[in-house]
């Protein structure tokens, strides 16, 4: 299968990497370091794997200047191996050719427009006045609705659903089955029967974004949902109508971010977290795993609810003094707080 | 854009509302209070968001009569803003065509009927005995498997899949990606393997529910998964099978619903909480978001599980103090409870 | 609508349990204990239930010796009622005809290879150097991807999405809505922006599993991400890339589990539950729902975390001292834990 192969020192030059070792040492593809074959270039980004160092059979290691310093084969040195790793393997990913031109299948009204170096696959329908543009790729199955537009340079994978009014920017990247533009979750009550609330607003996501797997963005009641530039959304995750997600913002699957909430730049929100409506997240923020945020967060920094993972019996024990835990506290004196 | 145009006076008489200042104000759109355009409306609903009123540039604002009392400017009075601006601004919503007919594409067994007046859009899948009845409408790329009833008005707006045995009621509307009608979870173990146990029910879904994008409903094991009228799912919900859910209920986005619980009427279930199987939910019931339900609730009322959002810092002393409970309550001398 | 017909004494043979009461007893269907006609078969497994036997208007009941002992009515006697019910119900499930061939609308690349006895259901896309073998369904709508693999007597039931380095073993069965194979998240800053790491690996799913609906199974970054034979997900779960979950292992919907986590063999992971990555969970280990893994588990046993349900009040007050627990523990003299 491999039939690109790089020396040590076409790498170290290509991407700027100190060399150390042989100079002429040969990489034909990339693995992991306990499994990379002898003519693979593996990474050592976590020092929780360093003692698979040893053992590893890999042609080259990418590393820091601390770990390479003892080692007697061949490396390459970087500040931040994984990132250099990223660089490197990209030239291993198999390409996948997408020609310019529109499957036969395709429907398309005939008010949208869509770029001659655009690809559109199989079994793809593209509604009223949606616009794609210079070199996107729409993969087999998705349904483009009214007044959208794909941005430059921008793959909907498969099966992707914009259902109307979502602007996609540049190089965004959108995995199968996300659903975006479909109406917010709004909802008065009047005489005991539910009202929908109007969904007008659309869906905006700037441009190097990229969408998970199933994700879900609802379009705004008025004014849009926003995706700033670079922000990643994993699989599964729910953003509610209004909310808006700055620049670079990283979030895990599952995670649910309920109805007009502003979370800053640069945050990272932690697997299956959830975060209330109606609140915002400052900038640089990190929520782990499966915490709930319930009001504003004003300083960066690291946060978290929930409780640690027990066995069951000790769990039941101490879960039942939940209850009793203000009663516990005054008994000991302890003022209550809130 | 607005090519629609209202007077103060003529919402007023048109939703019943009382109309506070100048009767000829135009109105041509929604806003919100804190950016809508001189020409448009905006609503006042959450005091949280009064203090916008002042600079509000918005043409009419809805809002409850105490708000109204010294407002200098045009204002409809109206008990309950949130659901009048909800009717109101329906006035501005684009209308979609979608005509009467079925695509060319469409793959629809010699079994299945189709009504006139139901729109079938491109790349749809019918399966045998299933019905679509009158002025249902059906997007691009919806399966509709055996068996199946797509009631009179009622709109699977894209992406839909509605595996076996599911009878939609009445302008129910189903958003791309849902699932309803897979086999529900059921798995006996035989041996050291798994053993399917067939699911032989369907899904019934009353009158003007509405299922959320990527939301699944299982069918059930040997009865039917019910949900009344009028219940609402938000997206990327799990509803298991032969779950039943009384009419009126709202459940917010990634809640999960274990099987064969039943949860009453008039519930808010909040986003991402989960209810165990077997349980029942009595009517009027809100449970708050990422709270877990482990037992019947058989009075009306707010309930909640989890812990509060803290620096990662005191959450891990915190969190590993919640170890302890059990011994430090028997030290202070408490008896266990349960 | 039943055609099909047998007495007790034959199923009491064809699945080798005790029968009980009259041999002639005839069953035409299958029934809850509560809600079985007078010529149908229920079972009672779950002695919560046992209750409504007395009342239960059904032909045969499925029960343990100890329920048949007293009981005055035809039973069939298991040591497992459960799994004998699933495999007497497996008579009475409507047959589906999935003729074999290609619809007409299917596009399938010319180096992709359909075993002539599969069924290719209509709008599917199947890309470069796929395979589909003997008797593999493809459901509606479904996306097969490049270098996939669907193995014998295995079904995607409809709008199934591999997209790309997905093998799938034999019987496999794949329910709508899910996604495997799509690029884990796999991130690393650099100068400010994220960058994306390669993911080259591939999805490769053991005979006998199955996939829920939505679910999502991400491809490996460098080598595969696995399940062993018999592992059964529920729907709306998400598999990070390079997740290795041993045989016969069960994941109740909504689950996440993190990139590089290991699960073992004959695990049960409830709805909801979380598991963060880069840890192992050994054999047998049971998690309850919503749980979150933090740390690897050695032992065998069921783990637990999260706080119990209670009216929200009362829950106010006990969430706010969660937060002074390390104080309170202190206060009464206690050291504190890791």
């Amino acid at each position: 299968m491999p039939s690109t192969s790089f020396t040590a020192e076409e790498l170290a030059q290509r991407f700027g990497l100190r060399l150390h070792g042989d100079a002429a040492t040969h990489v034909d593809g990339v693995g992991t370091l306990a499994r990379a074959g002898a003519s693979q270039l593996a990474f050592l980004a976590n020092t929780k794997y360093r003692g698979q160092l040893a053992q590893s059979q890999a042609a080259v290691v990418v590393m820091r200047e601390d770990d390479a310093t003892d080692y007697e084969r061949t490396a390459l040195v970087a500040r931040d191996p994984y990132a250099a790793f990223a660089k490197i393997s990209a030239l291993f990913e198999p390409t996948r050719v997408r020609d310019p031109g529109t499957h036969a299948s395709a429907a398309i009204d005939p008010s949208a427009s869509v770029d001659p170096s655009a690809h559109i696959g199989p079994f793809v329908s593209i509604g009223a006045r949606s616009r794609v543009e210079a070199g996107a790729i729409i993969g087999p199955g998705c349904v483009i609705g009214e007044d959208c537009v794909v941005g430059a340079g921008t793959e909907l994978i498969a099966r992707v659903t914009l259902v109307t009014r979502v602007r996609l920017g540049q190089r965004v990247v959108v995995h199968p089955g996300a659903v975006l533009g479909a109406a917010g979750f709004g909802l008065a009550m009047e005489a005991g029967r539910w009202l929908n609330v109007p969904q007008l607003g659309g869906v905006l996501v700037g441009d190097d974004c990229e969408i998970g797997a199933n994700t879900c963005i609802d379009r705004g009641a008025i004014e849009d949902t926003v995706l700033e530039e670079d922000v990643r959304l994993d699989n599964l995750i729910q953003i509610g109508h209004n909310v808006f997600i700055g620049a670079h913002t990283a979030i895990a699957g599952c995670a649910a971010v309920a109805g007009s909430a502003r979370i800053g730049r640069y945050c990272l929100i932690g697997g299956a977290a959830g975060v209330v409506g109606h609140l915002e997240i400052c900038d640089k923020v990190i929520v782990t795993a499966m915490s709930l945020v319930t009001s504003s967060i004003r300083e960066p920094g690291e946060y978290s609810s929930g409780t640690p993972l027990m066995d069951n019996r000790s769990w039941r024990k101490n879960a039942a003094r939940f209850k009793q835990l203000d009663s516990l506290a005054r008994r000991i004196g302890s003022r209550g707080t809130d």
